[in-house]
């Protein structure tokens, strides 16, 4: 099956053109400073009739469109229900109209978790699992879980896009959510400076002088021994495998993957976590492989087969 | 439809005759000091005639024989796959067998919290609604969830019945299940008694004299304005609340229904639970409500008739 894909990041917009588990092509749209998505339509429209062109295919052989996006969507009607601060046009958008006009295609939207785990299901490192929960790391923690094979949506759509928002420190960090002590709270791309800041030692430790503090300067020090970056990278490890084992509690999987951009130096954290859930979750039947993502940035782009594909009617 | 139904509990076994949501007869065995539940068998088949006899039903009107075991149970295969420290020689019981030979009947076995939730959703707190968690505080937390109408079980049948083990203190006490700040470590029966007795100012309590130290005590003490229990009984509130927030951005429900033997007092919980969903839970299409259960000990027995009705074939 082929299909058009569009993943619509914080920062930028995937396109792509996707032939089953495989992207025919792909290219990038700087996103970060775009004021609306209705602004950025006409530069996704040209995008992936360029990679078409350049792929040798028409758009009339493709299914359908399929789009990830950051916030909470329900697939069932094709509508954005809730934003995140990104694109809060898009509520009032009509994008199967837009895919009907520019490409002939029908539409589908979902949450942009949803779809990585899709595509890493379909095509990546939990291919051939049917019971899978994913976690993504970056600015925040993105959640998704697949149960008998089927994505876990619930009746508002909300259920395991919220997982990286599972309360582990009830008594801990304020939440862009409002909630209090959520995964992505206490130990996220955006929560992170804070922390840092606030751990004793910070004003004598190498991350003093750094201007933005990301995962990657982080582990970078942790591995030079700064013990303020020990401190917090352990403490981060801790956080990320009580989510995994909270996880594993709700939704029983099989599989673990964890994604994002935190996952370029993925040993640390996947050895860390695998410990943690064989000495930590209850589990009876055995204990859940813990794996990283291995389509990077593609994993959204590659979930379009799986989603056009999908029997909605009893979702 | 009529049913026979049986719910085993950890220090009793419940045995009742039902007409769809309605208890024709019931009666309550002690099995506190039961060494085995094959000792018990000969008891139930008893109580369950006896009942049978003075409900004026036949076993042959009935459609089977729905049990609720605290355990985790495959209900597919009606095998209990792991028990909890009681009934342990239940998994080489043949059940399907012992119902055939004593009552001619066809056997269902599902999770007791599950059963509840069951009971709840078909005759009590959650009538009419198809999105449902259950907390239910007792000596343990136990968990179940229902998602567009079905029981959610998953791959192993270990989903949601763990409700109470997602962890709400990463770095918390250390649980029975082998996990670390599980909600039911936080804050349930078995762990209330050391809670109680390491919080500052133990000592000068008017707890320090009592032998056995529960719930009810400690919301007594706490009406009386003993400090200790007044502070004990906050940090439960908050790991109950944090807990329903967790369960909640899990599943996806529109009603948390809270119930066990806590609930004989359930105004402080229910008001607190609701105010702290209400500012914490991240749900874009309005606020689930929060509910006591109204079944009390008979909640999984008025699970029977759902339970035994469920289509299995896509579970």
């Amino acid at each position: 099956m082929l299909a058009l894909s569009i993943d619509m990041g914080g920062t930028h917009i995937g396109c792509g053109v996707v032939r089953d588990n495989e992207l025919l092509g792909s290219s990038s749209l700087d996103s970060e400073r775009a004021e609306s998505l209705e602004s950025l339509l006409p530069c996704v429209t040209a995008a992936l009739k360029k990679i078409l062109r350049e792929s040798g295919v028409t758009a009339g052989e493709c299914h359908g469109v399929a789009v990830g996006f950051p916030g909470i969507v329900d697939v069932r009607k094709s509508r954005i229900l809730s934003t995140l601060k990104k694109y809060e046009d898009a509520i009032r958008l009509d994008l199967e109209q837009w895919a009907i006009e520019q490409f002939g295609l029908r539409l589908r939207i979902e949450n942009d978790a949803r779809m990585a785990l899709l595509g890493e299901q379909y095509a990546g490192a939990a291919q051939g699992a049917q019971d899978v929960v994913m976690i993504t790391l970056g600015t925040g923690i993105g959640g998704a879980a697949m149960m008998l094979g089927k994505l876990v949506r619930g009746a508002h759509s909300q259920a395991a896009c919220l997982g990286g928002h599972l309360p582990v420190n009830y008594r801990g960090r304020k939440c862009a959510c409002g909630n209090v002590g959520c995964a992505e709270a206490e130990a996220a791309g955006w929560s992170l400076p804070q922390i840092v800041r606030e751990t004793p030692g910070f004003h004598e430790s190498s991350l003093a002088g750094v201007a933005h503090i990301d995962f990657q300067t982080l582990f970078a020090a942790a591995r030079n021994e700064d013990a303020v970056a020990c401190a917090v990278q352990q403490h981060c490890l801790y956080v990320w495998a009580a989510n995994a084992v909270a996880l594993i509690h709700a939704y029983d999987p099989e599989v673990v993957v964890f994604g994002g951009g935190v996952m370029q130096s993925p040993d640390v954290i996947l050895t860390f976590v695998q410990k943690y859930v064989e000495e930590h979750a209850w589990t009876s039947w055995g204990t859940p492989r813990v794996r990283a993502a291995v389509l990077g940035g593609n994993a959204a782009l590659l979930g379009a087969v799986p989603l056009l594909s999908e029997d909605l009617r009893h979702t």
